[in-house]
């Protein structure tokens, strides 16, 4: 355990207000003083480290130089926003961060009026942004609105989509570019924060009227080849940056760890601009902590560590992860099968797939923040004959899912869609769960719907998606680590549209569709114990649904329970209609359907939202007890 | 009625091979041709005329150039491949287009092979098409991979991310930018001519250099004011048009309608292209057809019509559109209520935007082909206090999801969807029809869901949306004409959860959602004259479910019916999971849940389509008799 650390400034600024009353000079050392606070916190809670310790600067920056929060300060993805909580009211409650009833690991609206729009997924700042700059004018309220967008952000349709329409509406939006990209070498020194501040003051304009009157005086002076040069110029390489040619003013690259750079830059900012700005400010992912700026991701995503070292505390795997058992069944058909290749929207190692890349880079493709362009661009590959795996989590695949739908469904290409973090994700919260995948894809005619009940089912469906070439095809799995069950030397091809059963009953069948299958063989033993004689099926699909096995179910026993994670509109949907439309209700079959709960469940232990949500074995005895009239009886089955 | 055009060179030409035979010389009279039969073709069938006509050269140009099919053609949005269907082997049936049983209005992958990739909405083009160019490259088959997008798609967020993704592989990819934006004069004559084979040549490269070495020699030779400003311009003004920051070969603009500008280009890059190309071609939207070029619209969406004077045929309406009675109502609430704010994505006439943008322009807000940031922007104006309305067509709410999920519903943010265009389209088929949004947006936590039953209802609706301000708010209908109800002077705001009963019966209770409510009144006629006495109810909520109706409905009948116009997974879904939860089916109720199909339906009039989905008046006496064991009497209830 290592000691609080001292932060004597720090502790005079519980608010943006403080810290206003600060002198400049203060700064850098607010700046150290809060990053060892945030580096102490982090290093108790785990987290997001490396974005917030590279933008510690400029969140002090922004809060020193304008009104927040009637100035509106928007964090892109929100990572980054720990610095920002600490200064905003919430750092007594900062080493509850990502805990049960803690703080968020994103911004939230609901957590600080600081926050004025929430975050997680990336790219959506400048759209909030401008929506809110173009409320200040309708409200004749001016205020400055401010979003923080990270390099990598900006890769994402949506942030382009964003700035194609702040341009044109020529709001007074601040769009601050967080580039941490270490291939850019950060410019440094008194030169280029004069040219910053040249830049981003009045006589900004100024020399871009100059840069206009360059070709008409170079006509005048040079020789004809020349000026036919620059008229080519001019007409096949027109002037200005990107962002320049969407409407924006563009300042930078200035140094994000230099208050000598932030503070004219926002100033002069705050002061003069009048239609959308664009800050290229360049920072560290890391900076100022030896351990983080020194690793590969900067720290991106840690456990809990020593701060001394830098040493993380790592988990005691039980099993390996989903995920990697994933990427190493897909490696595994990869090399049988020269067709298969991989996508990655940004995420080669939360996916797995950097595995597929070290190996196979060519037939490796990670496209960026685009989900968009990910399933499409696997539908190309499809309509050539390549096996295409598109690698998303549940929440990011829903940024593709008219792609899903127009691109892949209706075409009926054969795009696989191997699904992680496929329910709860635990600290993450719940923009990240993954709870609507099953009900959005089962509903498009010609999809295969898929859900892995353990690791040696996700392998059989690794290589029955890779085998299956008659359509879009999609299997989940949850975050975590598997159940510990034995892998199969290389998976089986699994019969489409056909489930199993795991054990025998008379009395109550309980129909699972993914990984809660444990807990209902748990729950069975309950039910046995109690008499009631119970029979647990894994569908394995939730389209096609197995419909023998349903039949069976439905005719052989007093009451069926769907058991799934995942939101009302799924699995239990897609079994209920069947039922329904068969007739098999008819007959006073009890049917109860298992889903997640219909409310946004804040971060907590996976465990304790299963138990919240009635997922787990108590829940699911209670259910099959309550709906034979048994009382609840729990206590007994626990 | 008119003559068929006389075709003399076109009648030599059914397939790209022979077109391919033909003299250079002769493609001006080709296309005349073939704009003749295009506008003949259309003028019987309705349909996209503007577009097509547009790229008319551009469309031989390529098939000229290009060894179709093995090169790969891609149009994007489709609805400009008439030309390019006739030279298809496609002209015998393009009299059909639209037509149930007859060619799509969009390319189309199942009906030729000449359509590599099918399409219908915007933007897809170029991830496809990288998708196609790497596949080709794996597969060591070298091939062209050509996709045509229109300017107005590149404002989509897809279109960027594949750009940017393309940029990085340095794929073998050809993107021809169709620029026919009015705004931009047609560069014209010899030079513009000369100019762009030059930039497509081989001399490019050359001119491209040159143009690098330009700063250098300048330096030498000029003061050292330019240089500098020169050096700056460097910095802040990097060079390059977006497509070459983003790694493309940037040609053009060239006049699309001038095969001396495209042929030499086309050559050009089809034997010295190596990475990703981007051609710019500026058309002229309707080119050729005088009634066309002086229409505000170009004719970009027609009726039959005459082929002379150019005169549509117009529909004769019994009933104003849904589209119109959501527009007059927004207007009216709009004049009431000055934090009523419009968002439409490039579909200011389609989702009837226009009439709000007519009257308060500062409150109505066009942000292009941009769903996600159409959401989310609407999202930033909710968190200030504004009361949007983000109207899209259900299909490209699709585009949006995400952003629904994350930027709206977790944070429970009050924006109002209207959701235009639910259910079947008739002639534009499975691509544009509205079949998932009850089920993703009734999934979603604290999300309201409402469906109109008729246009009075609609009206009702967006008064009940405007006056909600604790969440997200939806309400759907339908394309096409409104059943002729009287209108009330201002809609009523609707008791939020709340159904109404239509008709009270005893024995059989129909459950409508939507629109289907007709039907559902005069299957309950039939029903009644057959001894079944029929209770029908509008839901007018998927979520919240009206509890309390479906608990009456669902203890004193024999049977419930569930009836809506869209996929499994919605609103029966709903139902089904309430009633089984609470026990309700417990006792032998019937229940039957009529859906979309299961399938991906083509275009067809609505009423085929409703027929073949058993959601008309017959299919659900056909339902009720079937599940009461009444057998099929459909012949005596029709």
């Amino acid at each position: 355990m290592t000691s609080m650390p001292q932060t004597p400034l720090l502790d005079q600024v519980s608010w943006p207000a403080d810290l206003r009353n600060l002198e400049d000079r203060d700064l850098p050392q607010l700046a150290r003083e809060l990053r060892d606070e945030m580096i102490d916190a982090v290093s108790k809670t785990g987290g997001h480290l490396g974005a917030g310790l590279g933008v510690v600067e400029l969140t002090i920056a922004i809060h020193k130089v304008f009104n927040t929060p009637d100035d509106r300060l928007i964090f892109d993805v929100g990572h980054q926003c720990y610095p920002h909580k600490i200064l905003t009211g919430r750092r007594e409650r900062i080493r509850t961060l990502r805990q049960e009833s803690g703080l968020s690991g994103f911004t939230k609206r609901a957590e600080s009026e600081y926050d004025p729009f929430g975050a997680a997924h990336s790219s959506t700042s400048i759209s909030a942004g401008l929506g809110m700059a173009v409320a200040a004018d309708l409200s004749g309220k001016p205020r400055n609105v401010i979003a923080v967008i990270g390099d990598g952000a900006m890769s994402a349709g949506m942030a382009y989509e964003a700035l194609n329409n702040a341009g044109a509406l020529d709001a007074r939006l601040i769009v601050i570019l967080n580039d941490n990209d270490m291939s850019i070498a950060p410019p440094t020194g008194a030169m280029s924060a004069y040219l910053a501040r040249l830049a981003s003051g009045r006589s900004y304009m100024g020399f871009r009227e100059f840069g206009k009157k360059l070709t008409a005086y170079l006509g005048k002076n040079v020789d004809r080849a020349i000026t036919r040069a620059v008229e080519h110029a001019r007409g096949y390489v027109t002037g200005g940056t990107m962002f320049e040619e969407m409407g924006f003013y563009h300042i930078g690259p200035i140094d994000g760890h230099s208050f000598e750079h932030l503070l004219p830059v926002l100033r002069n900012v705050r002061d003069n601009a009048k239609g959308p700005v664009l800050i290229h400010v360049v920072t560290q992912k890391g900076k100022g902590y030896a351990p983080a700026e020194a690793a590969a991701d900067k720290y991106h995503g840690v456990n809990k560590f020593d701060v001394i070292t830098g040493a993380q505390a790592k988990a005691k795997p039980n099993a390996p992860s989903y995920t990697s058992v994933f990427a190493d069944a897909l490696v595994q058909e990869a090399a049988l099968d020269e067709k298969i290749v991989g996508i990655t929207a940004a995420m080669p190692s939360g996916t797995g797939l950097d595995k597929l890349q070290n190996l196979y880079p060519a037939r490796t493709f990670d496209v960026g923040i685009a989900e968009q362009h990910a399933v499409t661009f696997a539908a190309g590959l499809a309509a050539e004959g390549y096996r295409p795996f598109c690698a998303l989590y549940s929440t990011f695949l829903q940024r593709g899912y008219d792609q899903v739908v127009h691109d892949v469904a209706i075409q009926g290409l054969p795009v696989r869609f191997p699904i992680d973090r496929a329910g709860f994700v635990g600290a993450d919260g719940p923009t990240h769960a993954g709870s609507f995948d099953t009900g959005f894809l089962a509903s498009l005619p010609g999809f295969v719907v898929m859900a892995a009940a353990d690791e040696a089912e996700l392998k059989h469906m690794v290589r029955t998606a890779a085998a299956y070439d008659d359509g879009p095809i999609s299997f989940r799995y949850p975050r975590g680590e598997g159940v510990g069950v034995e892998l199969p030397e290389r998976g089986e091809i699994l019969a489409i549209g056909k489930g199993r059963v795991m054990k025998q009953g008379a009395k109550v069948a309980l129909l699972s569709f993914g990984t809660r299958l444990a807990d209902c063989l748990l729950a069975a033993e309950d039910l046995d114990a109690a008499g009631l004689s119970t029979t647990v099926a894994d569908s394995r699909f939730a389209k096609p649904l197995d419909h023998d096995l349903i039949r069976q179910l439905a005719r052989h026993h007093e009451i069926v329970v769907t058991v799934e994670e995942g939101a009302v509109g799924g699995f239990g949907s897609q079994v209920m209609h069947f039922l329904a439309n068969e007739g098999l209700l008819d007959t006073g079959l009890k049917i109860r359907s298992l889903v997640l709960p219909d409310l946004w469940m804040d971060q907590a232990k996976p465990e304790v939202m299963y138990a919240k949500a009635g997922l787990d074995r108590a829940g699911i005895v209670k259910t099959v007890f309550s709906a034979l009239g048994r009382g609840v009886q729990v206590g007994a089955a626990g």
